[in-house]
């Protein structure tokens, strides 16, 4: 059975959220848990939910790497954190994969150094679910694991991202777009310029560029991008979601102020929220390590930890890492092949 | 009088929308314009507004470059487009300012090309004005201008987005970010790094790194950055604010079928509309060349053209050309100075 270390102590209301995300997964899909944390809060959590004869087991962490910490101190200092701890489960054998809703940065930092990256991954990186105006959401990667990157990075972190959103999305035969200022091929910068070339050249099924217009359209399934550029993306389309759902309510409450208003003012304004809502992906994948990391938002709830949770299982049944270090050898192959052909003429 | 040739083919509406928003703002502000396009039409366009005896002139232009044309030919082949008559009309000191509704890419080229960059700026920037949840404009700066640009570069944007804040939107002592992926000062890429540094040292009102998330917080006046990400940040702003547009607008009929509630509806939605509304800034003012350039979004209504001309007005007044050169001197003799005492030490 496929094994999930849960960080328990991760999110803003931890242990609450993740024990009982634990719980509806282990009851929905075939996949076993291990709760990392603090024993003796997870055993009474455990106790309330009625949770006894589930494949739930704990282990135990003395520390909480919280979340305004800075991540160097933490990851150099903290040797007991629940996430440290969850990371060496899966460095050790004991599961198949991480998920936590904690301090995204010290996630990534911890999981990299305790597990490791694949060995044909040079920089393993951040992928992000995002909901689209179709309903089919589109995975941004790289949001924030690494800056300053090179052609063949990107090239990389659009293999594995297209390999998830096979694996855990279910699309057949991704569409794959570089996030770019134009939809030519003449447009971008020098970085986009030249992974144009290279995913043109690449088996990937490639549209082309996509402009940040477009990213919520629904049409392209996988967005690459260096991880400065995702990370001032998703962040900002996180704070124009927030903005616009604090006006619409203010403005929904000042204009519909009868009670049947109000009534339905709420309905519309909960349509639109679950519409926008990230809690149905789970998290964001870290793609690239020996090993399934899912890092959820902060503010998880149980549905978003359960999500993730499959998310986690879909990833190891679906052999993502394996075939994300057999096509990676496999570009690389190409691209070899390809130079040495020019070298020859 | 301050005069402003506004190109009257460019926008979507065009003429209709340009003459409209001329005539308005004539009569609003102490300024004189100088319609550019096919004569025939203004002459039949402003007669049917009654606006004989208002200081409005008519330059004949007989080409007109259109939204989806390729910059490079459009550039190159259309000698008479009413943007490229326009800025010529600047050029040579007829009128003091350009504003079009036209093709982005092509106002820049062209005015760039024809007017020419101020001795002292390396390159000219697009800042575009954003609507924030506090109704205080912020402004993003540069926008697509440019692409792979040295800290050099963000220093003198940040200087002349500075200048149009306190020019044409109010603020006596503007507050200047930097957009990065994280507030801490050693947060970023390379580029954000160093540009961190030279701001730091600078005179403005240097605030640190502003996230993707606050942005249009409204804590920050100018925010600086890249062409390449500000142009991602920006389309994909306006790209989530449609998309939630049409979502809203669906998610409430849907669940508001009563007469009254579809009237309540209307009116709430009308107000979010206007708070995410960017007519009210006029246009992206093209910073760093011999005049004032504004660009105003294809689809401007006649109250956008009139406040871009408002704009352009109160950047003519308020000498922002002249202070952008003189403020990039000073900062580029505190450099000097840095540096020739770090040499001497």
């Amino acid at each position: 059975m496929i094994k999930i270390a849960v960080d328990a102590m991760g999110g803003d209301a931890a242990p609450h959220s993740e024990v009982l995300g634990v719980i509806q997964a282990v009851q929905e899909y075939p996949v076993g848990v291990i709760l990392v944390g603090a024993e003796d809060r997870l055993r009474e959590e455990l106790k309330r939910h009625k949770a006894a004869g589930l494949p739930i087991e704990i282990v135990h962490a003395s520390e909480v790497i919280s979340m305004g910490e800075a991540v160097s101190t933490a990851v150099r200092k903290k040797k007991d954190s629940s996430i440290r701890v969850a990371a060496k489960l899966v460095r050790d054998g004991k599961a198949n994969g991480v998920v936590s809703a904690g301090n995204t940065g010290a996630c990534m930092a911890v999981t990299k150094l305790v597990i490791g990256a694949l060995s044909t991954v040079d920089r393993p990186a951040l992928a992000a679910v995002m909901p689209t105006a179709r309903n089919r959401p589109v995975v941004l990667i790289d949001v924030g694991a690494n800056v300053d990157c090179k052609p063949s990075h990107l090239a990389q972190f659009a293999i594995m991202g297209e390999i998830f959103s096979r694996s855990a999305l279910g699309n057949s035969r991704p569409k794959v777009g570089l996030l770019s200022i134009g939809e030519e091929e003449s447009k971008g910068n020098e970085l986009t310029k030249e992974v144009f070339q290279v995913l043109k050249a690449s088996p990937l099924n490639f549209v082309g560029n996509v402009e940040g217009r477009d990213l919520f359209k629904g049409d392209v399934d996988v967005v690459v991008c260096d991880g400065f550029i995702g990370n001032v993306a998703l962040k900002l389309s996180e704070g124009l979601t927030e903005m616009f759902s604090t006006m619409l309510k203010k403005d929904l409450s000042t204009h519909l102020s009868s009670q049947i208003g109000a009534l339905l003012s709420r309905r519309a304004f909960r349509n639109f929220k679950a519409r926008v809502d990230y809690s149905e992906y789970g998290g964001a994948p870290l793609l690239g390590v020996r090993g399934i990391v899912i890092i959820c938002h902060g503010r998880s709830p149980a549905k978003a930890i359960k999500n993730a949770i499959r998310v986690a299982h879909e990833c190891c049944a679906g052999r993502v890492n394996q075939r994300i270090e057999d096509e990676i050898k496999a570009l690389s192959f190409m691209q070899r092949n390809a130079s040495a052909s020019v070298m020859l003429n």
